[in-house]
């Protein structure tokens, strides 16, 4: 079992970054989902396609903070453009629903005020994040769902959207496998888990020049969800956290643990509690207290300092950052 | 202004209840809500009959813990009767939604295993905690939402009703108020909120015999509430939180805040990682925390040595606690 293969691996893996302080007074750690990313079912092509798209987020979020803009701008903008790429399931490229549709929840949160929004839901809205975003600044709320929310987004403006526009054949075929799966097993109350369609969900972490945290995240959810099932991502808490008072956190993998463990505050209360490091707190949610749970994903996490976590319990996880003066990294795997 | 007023008066506030640690080896605390319940505005008689009613939630939980029963039966059955009772914003007697409906959220956790379930913005579910224990234990899912939840819940034979059953002629009135208040007001995103209307909202916190926690919550959400809105109620970490390791905390207030500072988790946090009692982690997080943010409200939280804490920062909570072979108190203003 993956879990058990991780749990075993975890302490030789290389699975987070050694922060460099003194170069880092902005910058930006960004993820596209973590899972079974095996070499062998990864072309170059699609590889060289994926940290191209990561580094355009990490550029574009990275020139806001260069220029003295928030990190909330920051965090924006970068998870807007993974949103729009297909290549990951947020936005444009979402997984199937049972019903065929596209249903996407996304979070973002101020740590210089804990101010946060989120969407569960939504089925016409381009940039789910940028409605979150709404609702943080426009709302007297934290949280709206459904067709509730995109009459809010109404309102205001946002961006709208046919379902089908997120359409990718890739997706529509991982979900008619899904359903064929599940007809040869229990019809009844079945488990519309298959590691390989779990991951994806996108997310961005950003500290401004102003010492300002902000964190935000993006999702499509599960491969053939049903009954209106939210995951961690739309979940203050769980998907999402910043406070400038510890760090900011993104998540991304299978959401129900990462709600029970209310993974991305956690982390934030081991460094502000315990006074752990962000690469400490990071690491020992994601490879202690996440592996002995069964829960598979992992998380990108940033603090007032700069420095830099993005540990998983996986085989991979598409991440990268950008800080200060020095160019974007990317990566997949664990080495 | 009201939460002013309560951070000067914190200090002297008798808001919490001191634990008989000796006497408490199995037990249970509900709450029905906290806000500005100004004596002079409730009667002998309405007092009498919430006291009655949250006595009657105190002893259907303490008898299935006396009988050696689960802290999750617990207060699933205390949170059911709360709901069933038309005093309490939650099941019958829940508030009016905008669009002169009510949508019901509601959340279960369990300290033993951190297994939690939660369901948001159902219409025709008669007991929405029911629902949440249902997703808890046959789904392998946290979180379902609005109509896809009911269709799960048609699937479990979970009692439906009809969206009328849930009516009170006091809720609809308290809806007239609030859009007749708006329409002085701008009518464009208006705060929905008005000290009378907010709270009500009830839980359970329960220890069990075998020595494991669990945490429930139940409400209507807000008057005049629109677009899908989600409070804290249905959030884990938000306003349920049940890990074994710290306590259980039950929260009721302005959602939004308990949001925010994901309070039911971070006083958890506050007992696990600082080595806080459960009366000092909650006092703090509700009595300082929330009242610097302005989140109105309070919880009740339970370790498993029985310690129970029920501070609030309003003008009152309805709240009680039983424990061991004690008679059911309760209380509601700070005195």
């Amino acid at each position: 079992m993956l879990v058990i293969a991780a749990l075993a691996a975890y302490p030789q893996q290389a699975t987070t970054e050694e922060p460099d302080v003194a170069e880092a007074r902005f910058g930006l750690a960004v993820h596209g989902g973590a899972g079974t990313l095996r070499r062998s079912e990864i072309s170059d092509e699609q590889e060289r396609a994926v940290r191209e798209a990561l580094t355009r987020a990490l550029d574009a979020g990275h020139a806001i903070l260069a220029a003295g803009g928030t990190s909330l701008d920051a965090v924006t903008e970068a998870v807007a453009i993974l949103e729009d790429s297909p290549l990951f399931n947020a936005g444009r490229g979402s997984v199937y629903t049972h019903d065929r549709a596209h249903e996407l929840d996304a979070s973002i949160m101020n740590g210089a005020d804990l101010a946060a929004g989120a969407v569960a839901g939504v089925r016409r809205i381009r940039n789910p994040i940028r409605l979150a975003r709404a609702v943080m600044e426009a709302s007297d709320h934290v949280m709206l769902a459904g067709e509730g929310a995109e009459r809010f987004a109404a309102a205001r403006g946002i961006d709208f959207v046919d379902n089908d526009f997120f359409h990718t054949d890739r997706r529509l075929e991982q979900l008619e496998q899904a359903i064929r799966r599940e007809r040869g097993g229990d019809a009844a109350i079945v488990n519309p888990l298959a590691a390989d369609e779990k991951f994806g969900t996108v997310g961005a972490v950003a500290l401004d020049r102003h010492g300002n945290l902000a964190a935000a995240t993006s999702t499509g959810g599960m491969t053939n969800k049903r009954w209106g099932r939210i995951g961690d991502s739309p979940v203050i808490g769980a998907g999402t956290y910043a406070d400038n008072a510890s760090c900011a956190v993104s998540a991304t993998g299978h959401g129900e643990y990462f709600i029970r463990h209310a993974v991305a505050h956690d982390i934030c209360a081991r460094v502000r509690y315990l006074g752990e490091s962000v690469d400490v707190a990071a690491a020992t949610v994601v490879g202690d207290t996440l592996v002995k749970a069964g829960g598979s994903g992992g998380v990108i996490a940033l603090d007032r300092n700069g420095a830099v976590a993005m540990p998983f319990n996986t085989e991979g996880m598409y991440r990268g950052f950008r800080r200060g003066n020095e160019a974007a990294v990317t990566a997949i795997y664990s080495d």
